[in-house]
């Protein structure tokens, strides 16, 4: 049975290695987490995720550290327990503190309850909401 | 069999009216959307829960802009319509632009995706990301 | 492109019919649901299906209305709008009250709420509860 | 980078002590279990979140060990392990049988599988159950 | 409060259009869905979503018709009715049977009952299963 | 409180051995998994689901390997470790080859980040895709 391993700056092929040199620079930093050296099996999604990462995390209309809460709030209603902790960090790293944390749980939390309400008691969607 | 309609404001007894009114102040509004007249048939229910949305919702250390693109991001995770619907519909109110949907669009997309290839490659976490 | 509709018992063939029959007969009601009409497309996941149910949501350790109860606590976590329809009505019709519904709506609610807490603050198994 | 640990009795405030005693003295146990010890980082969701736990979960329409029955079955659906752990334990602290727990089982199973047989096969809800 | 419609070809901006002319041409269709008309709201999704979507989806070591099975698969799973009928309707062209769709129905609707009964009984990964 | 251990071969029921013995000459294997050894605590649900998965995962109009797939693509969106690691290894067995699984893996990532999209972007159904 084939075995998929984690794939180490040393042995990645010169296509991986570029891109877990941009995934360092752009973050600023020394180490490459595990997702990245998962995904390097396959260089091609590899390169599609971080390059759509890349684009998607970086300052724009909403700041990065907000995108990081938002990547929390889905992680954790999905209850992917790798994505939490990575993006945790990541939104420490970016100056999230406690009390943020908190009122982000709470929200997420909150949310899926009443997400749980509105289904049960099959609301409708009100005239008034009914645009994007 | 028994059925559950929506209690509107004249036909609410004075603690539902109560709660309504709250709700109308505190979101300087002048209507009651679906999901609350829904609840309304359980006075607890309403009350416990306006009171914690009340509280989670309004400011503190992160904005009610911001908080509700959280609420979207689990709403749209959750693939609830309603609540996708509503909490849209209220964040543009407090001022979320077109930009700012389409980035928060392309952060949910992506996170949900980014949990799946991270189950599926079995990644486990760093040493690093093991705090909170 | 081909379309499944709903299979009508004037045009179900005789074993379709049979399991239509033995539904009406286990639920002492006079009419098939849509779901069944739409499974009778495959008769072998109808029939299997239907065994199932039987078998599962009869009396047993768990009385019916709350098995009933458990599957709406279920359909409404996973926000299946016909499920939630289908086994309110069926809840209903075994004595579910106004009160029961409006608590396990609380239930279900709070339920949602706090497995994202739980996940969030990353919270480790305590070893009390390292049991089945 | 802030970690958050758990807020054990001796390190507790006063204010998240009384919630303590006040868990310890309605659940009949003289220990707090992690989820608790975790949430009194934030002694705003610990107060919160008990008060709605302590009213939702105790007698009223539903038996509570039918509640915790419920629990477990949206802990279950979401794949929450320490929900999981924890509500089978208070269930089973509450007289939860071994063939109670099977047929729980057997029915959050089934209500997930025909949760996704209904939306694959684009089930139309039926005139009858349009009610709530 | 902003409202984004559906970006038909005949108002589309040379970019979308280009994409939309690309879609066609990949499917050998002529009319763009809804989805598509919606992301052109944004183009920078709308492009790097259809470049992933063109590339994943193509001929390679697993057939066009059995990823359009897959996606159906986590559509039904996560219960999006979008996805689900888009979904199918473009298996039904690759050549998708009834079939085919019963049996790809039975699957996906085990395996989400078994994912449960795997949680609810908290089974242990076999020391046989730890690879990738 | 009671504890549900897993049942091996030697302890088992002549009724539970009778299932095991099923399981292995069906699977050309000589051990039992976890799973099953779990399930086995409740004799009826492991009879119930092992002659479900025998009789929906053998061949028919889909082959074996690609329900393995299938399996997989559900085990992920819904986040089952366990699910997750026993059908990758069942799908290696029957021959799921490395560029399978990274295409697999590409497209329930892509499937869960569109969902997400259409839900987000409230997207409504196409007339040409109402069907079923």
């Amino acid at each position: 049975m084939a075995t998929l391993g984690l794939i180490e700056y040393a042995d990645a092929s010169p296509e991986v290695r570029a891109i877990y040199d941009d995934i360092m620079a752009t973050r600023k930093t020394d180490w490459i987490n595990n997702f990245w050296k998962a995904l390097a099996n396959d260089p091609t999604t590899l390169r599609r995720t971080w390059e759509s990462i890349k684009q998607i995390m970086g300052p724009g209309a909403i700041d990065p550290l907000t995108k990081e809460m938002l990547y929390i709030a889905v992680s954790v209603t999905n209850q992917c327990p790798y994505c939490i902790a990575s993006h945790t960090a990541a939104a420490r790293k970016k100056g999230m503190t406690d009390a943020m944390f908190h009122e982000l749980m709470a929200v997420v939390g909150m949310a899926n309850e009443t997400n749980r309400l509105v289904s049960g008691y099959q609301v409708e969607i009100d005239e008034q909401f009914k645009t994007r």
